[in-house]
């Protein structure tokens, strides 16, 4: 029951055509962001900081969203065989804790030698738009349909002292 | 043993001002990303599909090395209290698994009401480029200082297949 990934060749790419990915974020997904980025800042990970910070609540990773749009590009629009090329980013309105947040792409521009511009936003369960931004990608030549591999289980436990911890 | 957070609150950020961050690329790194963002293009994943990519081999997310930056810029440059507002990224070479990058801030021009241009980017190893951009944030306007939440450790292990995978 594996994941089937198809992608849409340059050539079917169709002006205005839309694809989406919705997540809802959860701790273990800002546990997980902090620890494959290393980025540790107490807004997403300090529930007293977090209190004391602009938005007085533990808030998700802006690049978390970046990472949501990335993964339509690569996944369903244009899909597999994409080559990302340029990103711009705009973080308009905080992701908070449990928020389920859409990652939107939309095909905005053909350019020549398979090149395109995709307008690219996130949006929160309540409509609010949480990033937007523009990507450049170069769209794949062929079309290409292929089993998605089976992601590994991930599982969080409290640190070990005697263990070491990640740089 | 907790690591202690600093921040540069706008008056101390100097122009030419650096900070970095170095990582080595490992496939539990590549398997996480694909967790947390929901990107399981192949491109990634799959050794067997990767052999006839463009690159002829496993590649990391390219956002994976905007998430570097912004955990530079979230944790040591300007640091904690910052607020993310815009980054550009031009993805200029492929991260390869093994790689070891470092992403690098560098304070460029600071504006009016606290905000600050900041140049981005990420160099493999061998010194080529794999992404570089800008960041517009708005700087802390006070001096944090602060220990760091522990991560918790982080166990990959192979999907049973009677566990629900991730959507």
């Amino acid at each position: 029951m594996s994941v089937i990934l198809r992608n849409y060749p340059y050539d079917a790419l169709q002006h205005g055509q839309e694809a989406s990915l919705k997540r809802r974020l959860t701790m273990k997904d800002i546990e997980l962001f902090a620890y494959v980025s290393g980025d540790i800042n107490p807004a997403h990970l300090d529930r007293e900081y977090a209190k004391t910070d602009l938005f007085h609540q533990i808030v998700g990773h802006g690049m978390w969203t970046g990472a949501l749009i990335s993964a339509v590009l690569g996944t369903r629009l244009p899909g597999p065989g994409t080559i990302y090329l340029e990103q711009t980013l705009q973080f308009t309105f905080p992701v908070m804790l449990g928020d389920e947040v859409t990652a939107t792409v939309r095909v905005k521009k053909k350019l020549r030698k398979g090149r395109v511009v995709m307008e690219c936003w996130c949006a929160n369960q309540h409509g609010d738009v949480v990033v937007k931004g523009e990507a450049l990608v170069l769209a794949p030549q062929e079309k290409i349909e292929r089993a998605a591999v089976e992601l590994p289980d991930v599982e969080l436990r409290p640190h070990l002292p005697s263990a070491p911890q990640r740089d």
